[in-house]
């Protein structure tokens, strides 16, 4: 019997259809083609190829724009928003809009254009997560600018357009409906038991123990209770935080660890899935909330979206968290231990 | 200048980011490969392949799950949800869930294995759409049942993991996220201004024309004004309705003609690409609702939705939906008119 969850944060339901995962084209890993070799713009040597840096991590006496870098940020090529400008907002008949003012950047996350996140050297790792942090710091100075939101797409069904690893942050001048849902939700629930409603989610995780993934000193990797996507995977500090950008850099580099080994885990599971991850982030003008709590949001994309995801914010997942935690934690006892 | 656009009726943020559509990977339509001949269950003479069903339009003298049928709605092979049992709504921990309790039918819009909706007569297009009228009026005798969402899904990139053309219908035990969304979003609209959100944005698009791809006596076809897909296409009763189940025959006549030919027209101008469409209607139990308006959503599958779509609820769109809607109704006249 297929079970319905709803999500304890935004109230989103998820169906539990365990049995349609015998459909064969239900959970089909689309293998992305490589595009094989051609020129890439992320590769160093190419560092002219790319508008010039805003950030960088790079070796002493190395120059802006020149190799010697370890991580790298430039503007989007072709950016959905633009940093120049006012926000212009005006109506239309009943119609609002505003200028797409804002932020978009690339994170080139190493000059090696053969590895990924899951194969970097952990120190590598914490300046990735590092640069993001330093670009959420310098761009919620401008003060028309909203929401940050950091992301990773790997594979071309999963959106992303170079194989070369990397991550991108788009800054929107309002905040984000998704964001906003996650807001009140929690917000609602803090007001009626004074209690952040993910710190009572890892309560209860870690006494159940069931959707546990990882768990280092400051973060724990679960499948979410209402997990949208097969091995959906969430990556949560254990001690309440409302922002990812006020983290020290002792937490980034346990945030570090984790973060590759659980991309380790999902790559070997389900043999280099194309994937998402997001970093759910508070609002860049507030200051720290005792709601919220910050979180990163792994999904590998195995499923297709259709009419009536599409239609009703409801998702179809044929494999329980319970199952997906279990087999990411075997995963990594299968290959006879961690990454390296 | 890339734009923000704000849907008016659930207050989603879009960004009309045209300069993107120039990106190489961004306006990819990717044909699927059909998955060729081999054995149909939907192609007449297979009818014991599938669950039996639970509805026909056929020929006079025909018997039940026999041939001579124009259009059949059976049960799903695998269902997402059943309709035995109780909802067994209960609580673990601070989750909530629920029983799967539902129903998931497939629409077999005609025995033809080659054509699709936009090549049949327009009479048996209106058989399909009554068929869906049926089955909801059907369903929403049980009152355990909350919402039904009608949808189509074309192409595996879309979801359909069948090529013979049909539609689905789920009901949920609730009312999903996405409806209450628009209810809400509707309802409050209602109650600042007494009148319909959609029926406004019918009165703007007929003033100022841009958006509008087809129109007949009682229905029109728009390119709404925060499109999140390239291409999206709405079709509205020009009458203010809130369910698509009390429609009167005469009205689904012409909902045949305009569904038929601005699917024509999609397939047509990005050449047969993947596609999803989702009739949203008001929830089972209501009666009539003066701030609700039910409509069809066509969403064609053409770009890819990434990290920064799934981490915010934003969409970024590379195609002006003005320039989309004068692009379809080009469609028609360099074709030199309309479909048959």
């Amino acid at each position: 019997m297929p079970e319905l969850r709803k999500d304890p944060v935004i109230g989103r339901w998820v169906i539990v259809a365990e049995e349609r995962a015998l459909r064969p084209h239900d959970f089909v890993v689309a293998q992305d083609e490589k595009t094989g070799a051609g020129f890439c713009p992320f590769c160093a040597g190419n560092e002219a190829k790319t508008p010039a840096e805003v950030f960088a991590f790079r070796d002493t006496g190395g120059e802006s724009n020149g190799p010697g870098w370890k991580v790298r940020v430039v503007p989007n090529k072709f950016p959905v928003l633009r940093i120049e400008g006012d926000l212009g907002k005006r109506a239309k008949g009943m119609y609002d809009r505003m200028r797409g003012i804002g932020a978009h950047e690339v994170f080139i996350e190493t000059p090696d254009h053969e590895t990924t996140i899951s194969g970097l050297p952990d120190e590598h790792v914490t300046l990735i997560l590092s640069a993001f942090r330093e670009r959420l710091l310098d761009l919620r100075r401008d003060s028309r600018l909203a929401y940050g939101m950091l992301f990773k797409n790997v594979g071309l069904s999963a959106g992303a357009s170079l194989e070369h690893t990397h991550s991108q942050l788009i800054v929107t001048p309002v905040i984000p409906t998704r964001v906003c849902e996650e807001l009140a939700g929690s917000k609602k629930f803090y007001e009626y038991r004074d209690r952040c409603v993910f710190c009572d989610i890892l309560d209860q995780e870690f006494s159940v123990e069931e959707r546990i993934v990882l768990v280092t000193d400051r973060f724990v990797a679960i499948a979410p209770y209402a997990s949208r996507f097969p091995f959906e995977t969430w990556i949560v500090p254990r001690e309440h935080a409302s922002h990812f950008e006020t983290m020290t850099w002792e937490a980034m580099e346990d945030l570090a660890f984790i973060l590759k080994r659980t991309l380790f885990r999902i790559e070997e599971a389900l043999d280099h899935p194309p994937y998402n991850f997001m970093i759910h982030t508070g609002p860049m003008q507030s200051g720290p909330l005792d709601h919220y709590h910050w979180h990163i949001e792994i999904i590998p994309r195995v499923t297709k979206t259709a009419g009536f995801e599409w239609g009703t914010g409801f998702y179809i997942n044929p494999v329980p968290p319970e199952a997906a935690a279990e087999f990411l934690r075997k995963t990594a006892e299968r290959r006879g231990g961690e990454t390296e």
